[in-house]
């Protein structure tokens, strides 16, 4: 048996080396479209070899694919057996579902205020009498069409305007609209363009875009990916691993988010029936890693202790510089990094939920907690410092792991269809429902959890984790886990006709990850003077869950394993997407983006690995402890 | 016989198809290197076929160029004959001797204020108790250090360098030299790294390139060579139409420029042993086409009426984007161009002569005039206007042609090795030097200028240009010329073994070039209200003569044949190339670029196709007045 890795499901099943991939993904609950039926005839089921070894290509793969997509790793899943532990890729299109990705978070009106200005002109054309060069000529009319730019010599015309310029200017009637950013002109469209802009969020499993509206606001489409950078690893440290050993690695990780977005833009401008070209302002916030790797930066010094970051600082990088698809003269709005494990996405969190500047501006008065659960959970804890105005945010990374995106579980997986997403246990009989209604084929972070809190509700669970005898669910080896397993699914109902079990080990997995965020929360408090109890005893929200997988948890089984506190459900807000609606924010307003460099300043950052409290904090929340 | 044109020396001849163009250059007096004897099995006698069609390739050739290399026209001259009319290009490789290129002007003195400033720091190494990102880190040193940039928000890092600061900083054991350009850090060297500078003059026919230490001002070494655009048409209107013709077309005219700077630039900091990514600044100056071209701005309407250019102001566009192989995060500023015919060259010069600046400060009360004579002779007027401390300089473009680079002159040829240049007549001796001292093979500019002025005080000449009979150097049909044709220099002498002879159809070439030259001189003092008689009367110099053409020509003999006003010699000076003179000024001195600036916005551009008075000026001098 061979161990095969689909992604970017994050599946990971083990296969036959005598069937093809169509079936064991099949098998494993992934359906690829497979519209010949499997004779490799057709091209629907291609998928990508990232890793690993598979059968030669068949002739049929041999006629449909080119030299270069075989030496690229691209095959048939009906055609190709694997021979060895792989990596496959399987391309959204060769999916019969399609993967559920959040890319919505709470909405917030933000005052317009976008990085650009733009103004419709005409001139004189070019004639003996009048030759003044192109950029003259448009200088001078800007100048009696309101810009005051004809004697400031710092006003210029970006290099990439100036190489189509001459002739949009003759091909537009001697008209078009000048847009600029602070002194350069960076765009010459047809009068009346819309100006267009993009906002982005780079999560390390998935990508959130927004195209925007510059002169409405108005979000003009929305779409979401997989991080393609999945395929070189699930989680930072791998990626940043395949950087350094291999050569041009970091540009093939950039090379492929970057062609993702691409992507994206390209159908979102489409669909609301723009171009490209008028795509003239981007923000992108992502973690510190995502936020390197996409820039081109050096990642080798993040993945090494002691893990600092190469660009503390916001940046503006030209479009052009970073291979984005759109207008090449187009800047991209970086948002500052607090460390190699806070970035700019924390900070854009920070910004949408407004708990910075609330309590700046003395709206509120007591601590807040926000946190933004994925492999690395960054947690911040807002509280009025003594000077009134005056505020603290501490900031850490708790190293939760990637058991909530379903690895390390044996069942584990993303919140695709099938997936077991919420679950409850009465006494013997265990009820779940799926992602998409679809016949259960593993188990998503928000189930798991549920399972593990009704574990312990049913008495299932010991405070360490062990499991009980005695249960009807459970079960015990020599033909099982010699340590116990919950039958969450028997193999008649799921979708691929096997079992789907909870083990000790995957217990085991959760109490990690679970302890991690805790000890994380407890670090910041205690280092505040404050607890648990004064977040109990605001009168308004006081603990904030951003992120995707934070919208979809329970907050009742998150409190009940003790991964959050126990306090009142009303003071719990959970805000979506909040780093996509910084993105956002950001890209309408200048002033949002000198928000966030502010709340950054404010940040301290405490490194958990190396505070002295965190090992206690950590051992007490390993244990699930009475509620 | 076909016509063959070797490039870039400017070289035509008629051709037998059945002989080799390794013979048939020869037989012009071109000299290819040929170490096999010319039997195919060497690959010292190289060219490159640009147009036309040449027999098929040799076996041998086959052996020593790839597919690739004959597909873009590499040939060895021993091995291909002419089919047709073609243009061929022989690399400097190729020929035994090297082409004359004036690279230095008469050098001025500036005091440094570069546009960039550096400091040498030493940082605290990264560690679990010093977390900060490492522009963090360099930005609170550089504050130490002098720099007062901590708290200034505008203060950034280039991306590229930013590309590879975190291992420089590691590889620098925490050190480094950090160079910045206004607000932005250009670049992060080992302490101490010199920091160069590159000043560029891109003539239409040569580059002369400079290589300048920013610390001290000095010139660590200059190189010259062929612009290798010549391949693709000698003056700028065929480029343009090359540009305009071909895919691609325009960015192929830009990469073969930037490419041969790269070269001298490579090999100019290699002799002053340094790198190349300590070159961190540069200045272009060049007509507009040139500067159009190597920056890839549009040039169609360059080339159509009515022949305006897309930019007029000063650049400043990254080398990245030029493709230049400098520092990549250096910049290259580009004066501004006056006219599509008026580029920075001429506001270089005009800043190296220090005309303008003297006439504006009262140092000079009296006119003067610049010219610098090209394919296009660009010529201004510089004179006190009415009120002191103001100037008014006019500028004309002339359309002189290229008779004086050896185009359209049957005997024609560059300044290269055997070409006539100094010619006298004594009664029925004629006398001629030659470049280099080589048996002659053509004639260049300054020599044909000196056999017209020669032909007139002999006799030979009436007024009207036509060749009278009974002088013994001259012959007339049936066997020669019908209308006559002066002998220079026998076959017996010569280096190609046939007659070198001046036409009357050659000396027609000339006048109509003086003709241009002289009306645009005179449209200009009629604008003014002058007379060539104010330039004489001056008390100083008030004619220059700028460029490489009009250092070497003979000054009598100019104005015998009218090109120049009669006015004493001792008013007139040759200063050499003054625009690369001007770009060095401009390199070491962001004031010199401001003066550039300024003298720009002086400048009042004259049509002379659009003005009144052209047509009789240019009729006048048409003919050879007594003087």
């Amino acid at each position: 048996m061979a161990f095969l890795i689909i992604q970017p499901i994050g599946k990971r099943i083990q296969v036959d080396p005598q069937i093809s991939l169509l079936e064991a993904t099949r098998q494993a609950g992934v359906e690829l479209v497979s519209i010949c039926g499997g004779i490799g005839i057709c091209d629907s089921c291609q998928i990508r070899l990232v890793r690993g070894q598979l059968t030669a290509p068949s002739q049929e793969e041999q006629a449909i694919f080119s030299a270069e997509q075989l030496s690229e790793g691209y095959r048939l899943a009906c055609q190709a057996c694997a021979l060895t532990d792989a990596t496959i890729e399987v391309p959204k299109e060769s999916l019969t579902t399609v993967q559920r990705l959040q890319i919505e978070g709470t909405a917030t009106e933000v005052a317009l205020l976008p990085a650009l200005d733009w103004i419709d002109i005409s001139v004189n054309p070019a004639s003996l009498d009048d030759l003044r060069a192109d950029t003259t000529r448009l200088r001078e009319s800007a100048a009696l069409f309101g810009w005051q730019i004809q004697v400031d010599p710092r006003f210029r015309f970006a290099p990439a305007v100036l190489a189509t310029l001459s002739e949009r200017l003759r091909a537009q009637g001697w008209t078009g609209r000048l847009v600029r950013r602070g002194e350069e002109v960076i765009a010459f469209l047809p009068v009346g363009s819309k100006v267009l802009g993009l906002a982005v969020d780079i999560g390390t499993t998935k990508l959130a875009a927004y195209l925007l509206d510059l002169e409405t606001g108005e979000t003009l489409g929305s779409a979401g990916e997989m991080n393609p950078q999945i395929a070189y690893g699930e989680d930072v440290l791998s990626r940043i691993a395949y950087a350094n050993l291999h050569t041009n690695g970091r540009d093939e990780l950039q090379g492929r988010v970057v062609g993702s977005l691409g992507k994206m833009t390209a159908g979102m401008t489409q669909s609301a029936g723009h171009s490209c070209e008028q795509v003239l302002d981007a923000v992108i916030v992502g973690n510190t890693a995502m936020h390197h790797l996409v820039i081109g930066l050096p990642v080798r010094q993040l993945g090494e202790s002691p893990y600092v970051a190469a660009v503390g600082e916001a940046l503006q990088v030209p479009a052009e510089k970073l291979g984005m698809q759109i207008a090449p003269a187009a800047g991209v709005y970086f948002p500052p990094n607090l460390a190699g494990f806070i970035g700019a996405d924390h900070v854009a969190m920070l910004l949408a939920s407004e708990t910075v500047e609330r309590s700046e501006s003395g709206d509120t008065t007591h601590p807040v907690v926000a946190v933004d659960i994925g492999t690395n959970t960054e947690i911040s804890l807002i509280f009025p410092a003594a000077e009134r105005g005056e505020v603290r945010v501490l900031s850490c990374s708790a190293a939760s792991g990637p058991a909530f995106e379903g690895a390390h579980i044996r069942a584990g997986m993303r919140a695709s269809p099938g997936a077991v997403e919420r679950v409850q246990i009465d006494s013997s009989t265990l009820r779940y429902t799926t992602v998409g209604d679809q016949p259960p084929v593993g188990i998503c972070g928000s189930g798991i959890l549920d399972i593990v809190a009704e574990m312990l509700d049913n008495g299932i669970l010991d405070r360490t984790g062990k499991m009980r005898a005695g249960h009807p669910l459970v079960r015990f080896g020599p033909h099982s886990n010699l340590r116990g397993e919950l039958l969450v699914a028997p193999a008649a109902l799921t979708g691929h006709g096997k079992d789907i079990l909870v083990s000790r080990e995957d217990v085991h997995e959760i109490q990690l990850a679970k302890a991690a965020i805790r000890a994380g929360i407890d670090v910041l408090l205690d280092e505040a003077g404050l607890s648990a109890a004064d977040l109990a005893a605001a009168t308004d929200v006081s603990f904030i869950v951003a992120g995707a997988f934070g919208t979809y948890i329970y907050l009742p089984s998150a409190i009940r394993i003790g991964m959050f506190p126990n306090i009142p459900l009303a003071r719990f807000t959970q805000i979506g997407n909040a780093a996509g609606m910084g993105a956002r924010q950001m890209l309408l307003s200048t002033e949002r983006r000198q928000a966030a460099e502010r709340i950054a300043s404010w940040i301290e950052y405490i490194e958990l690995a190396n505070h002295a409290g965190f090992n206690r904090y950590f051992m007490q929340a390993l244990f699930f402890n009475k509620i």
